[in-house]
């Protein structure tokens, strides 16, 4: 969609009319959390908006209103893609210069007043409550990479790795909007592997990693016990946000055996505060990696383009140390100011698996899904070197260090760094979908542990 | 505690007067879900006692005497400690033959009438609402079984176990109170391991087992970023439960390299309905498994015994096909009257980690604990034949077949096979502190699978 809007939309903004993401924020004015969309550099505050009458001519939604005045998006997600379309829909019409009801808001000052403020006078919350949080492993190059710095070139993949979509359940307490500072782990780690007996030390954690992943949050549930076919997947996705699974991974190379990742993982997951629906991406679909393995049927779409196509950044911004109060607008005048590195550029596309395949695999068991749960890709992370999603792939492991402008090196993330993903699709410049920044600082250890 | 209680309690129950546990019930005249506690074969309904002046001598509850009018015992568990405690020394007072006041229930036959019920007449729901579910593997002698059947005596525990509570997120949504029938999962499983390549077939479940183990409610949180001391943690247990923890072996086989297990556990876990509190066990706390290695100071307790003793048993119900409608009444009366073999026999002193070392270990990120989060023990298993937690030890990964009674055999479970878990502690018949049954039924796997 090319058209103008009223509202003043500044070229290369992630929330074109093309968008219309859905967040949770509040103001300086009211502590209530409450649902907006953004749009261009501004917020429209739904609460506010639809209890001044503003869908007053979307009669399908009025009996469901007041999921517009809940503290997280989880009410409006369960009403289903259908009204989520049509809510959609309606509020690019009513942002729209030749919106067909001007009287909404165009030219209806006092409501503008009181629902459309400045996004950087926002701050914006967790967008839902989430039950269960599953990570997979979907980022094939990522899973690649892993396997040949552990295991040899040879056996990189391992045999299960092309049949099914890997994943692994994450912890959903510790996800938080993007802004929210990461505190660096303590932890358990094996500082001679070769060692005999292999005796670990309790330490700061030493290899504090960034994972760059999509993630997507779930709007239906399945009953128990019956499984999601996965050509009716896709009706169960509300809508996607960027995730960072920040990692320690010294603390994982210690753990992980033989029941995964745990406290290497728990600490801190990191997701986009604005959820961009599918039907806003739905253009942007096309292929992921080839998979030449025949799937089991349950696995086996209809649809042969499945991934979005999604151009994805991380910048590493050094040593912010100087910044107290943070959330992701300061970071963003932050990073403005500091010296910043983009340290990854890359694409969804790297990915094997689709996000209804995830779910037709977790749920082939008949696990029940919930309004709310969060899948994650896993990290994604392309062939070429700049391309890769975790700093683990960047630095070997730590054997090679990072470059950085302004002359820092790093291998892994120092106190103080800010990490900051983006996503965006599309190449004009006034009707780009994208998901806005998930950012994070890392913050010191707790001090004066063991107690 | 020895008292006599005015209210008849059948010699051998666990609900002594010397348990009080707490859970959720329904009954035929009101399904609006609601706290009660367990005495003896019958229940007080303590959303009508609390309505009706039950508690106007326990003037510290009255401020929060809404917590027993919720759908969960989440409210009442994040009073505290303190809280509970004088709630139940309260109960136990009021239930007690020389009760300091009579005119409360004893001789208030009107509040009798409506707030005590058979314990056969009630229904009994999940207890809490689960935020996140973990489950360790602290029971030695299982991981030690399995690490002999899968790598061999030699290398059977890996490095890391002795060093810290080996553990992994599980799936809270698939978290259900015993008597919920668990329906055989689907899944990807590798018929010969030693193909190449290796192709799995798509196909039932033909080794469901069961996981025979402990559980823990949190009824504090912690900061994000703020480790929970070992030493404190204890004040964040609200109470236990039995956890029957389903396994797919076969699917686990195939999918859990690299991350864990994931589908082969997300189909279903039981837990017993009735939270028995800390203060209940306080009396059977002993010494566990020794561990020789040196604990980082994190992970040491100032306390030497910290392992509850529990007896444990399993038992097996061979095919109970003739019932429908199966809640864990009627399991007991079905029990009753079928082939029922007590497959296992065993003691929670088979734990190698405590839940408060567990909860040190897991918040040692970090990791934000919330108020209903369930930690799970593992499984437990003895040392000899006839104490192992788990079919696949029982069948040597179904090498061997159990002889059950009636004739039938196994080596994992069959359809419409009922499992049932008791745990109880104690030696007087007349005081003992039990947990009741964690009991569920295997239903055929869903049919026309794939769509």
């Amino acid at each position: 969609m090319e058209a103008k809007s009223w509202l003043s939309i500044p070229q290369g903004s992630h929330f074109s009319l093309s968008n219309i993401p859905f967040g949770i924020i509040t103001t300086a004015s009211s502590q209530n959390r409450r649902p907006a969309v953004a749009v261009g550099d501004q917020v429209l505050d739904l609460a506010e908006f639809s209890s001044n009458g503003g869908f007053s001519l979307l009669t399908s939604i009025l009996p469901h209103i007041s999921v517009f005045s809940q503290p997280t998006l989880n009410a409006f997600a369960a009403l289903g893609r259908q009204v989520h379309r049509e809510v959609r829909n309606y509020l690019q019409d009513i942002f729209t210069d030749d919106t067909t009801h001007p009287e909404i808001l165009k030219t209806n000052t006092i409501l503008q007043q009181k629902a459309v403020f400045p996004l950087k006078d926002v701050q914006t919350h967790l967008p839902m409550q989430i039950g269960d949080y599953t990570d997979f492993y979907a980022g094939l190059n990522h899973a690649y990479n892993l396997g040949v710095m552990f295991r040899g070139a040879a056996n990189a993949l391992q045999p299960n790795y092309t049949h099914l979509p890997v994943g692994y359940h994450g912890r959903a307490s510790s996800v938080v909007v993007s802004g929210t500072p990461i505190r660096r782990p303590w932890g358990q780690i094996l500082e001679n592997p070769s060692a005999d007996p292999k005796v670990p030390v309790f330490t700061q954690c030493k290899k504090l990693d960034l994972e760059l992943e999509l993630g997507a949050f779930v709007c239906r549930a399945n009953k128990m016990g019956e499984p999601i076919p996965v050509d009716q997947a896709e009706g169960f996705l509300f809508g996607f946000v960027l995730v960072n699974d920040w990692s320690a991974r010294d603390v994982q190379a210690w753990e992980y055996v033989p029941l995964g990742p745990f406290n290497s993982k728990n600490f801190g997951t990191t997701v986009s505060a604005w959820v961009v629906l599918p039907d806003a991406l739905e253009p942007f679909l096309g292929n992921g990696l080839e998979n030449k393995t025949e799937l089991q049927a349950y696995l086996k779409e209809a649809r042969n383009e499945n991934i979005y196509n999604i151009k994805l950044e991380v910048d590493l911004t050094s040593k912010c140390s100087q910044m107290t109060g943070f959330h992701w607008n300061d970071a963003h005048d932050l990073i403005a100011k500091s010296g910043t590195t983009t340290i990854t550029r890359t694409s969804s596309r790297n990915l094997l698996w689709s996000f209804p395949q995830m779910l037709a695999h977790h749920s082939i068991t008949g696990c029940p899904m919930q309004v709310g749960d969060l899948l994650a890709s896993g990290t994604i992370s392309g062939t070429e070197p700049g391309t890769e999603g975790s700093l683990l792939e960047q630095s070997q492991n730590g054997k090679v260090s990072l470059k950085l402008q302004g002359g820092d090196e790093r291998k892994f993330l120092e106190d103080w760094d800010i990490v900051t993903i983006r996503g965006v699709c599309g190449n004009n410049e006034s009707s780009l979908v994208g998901f806005g920044e998930c950012t994070g600082r890392i913050e010191p250890a707790v001090q004066g542990w063991p107690f």
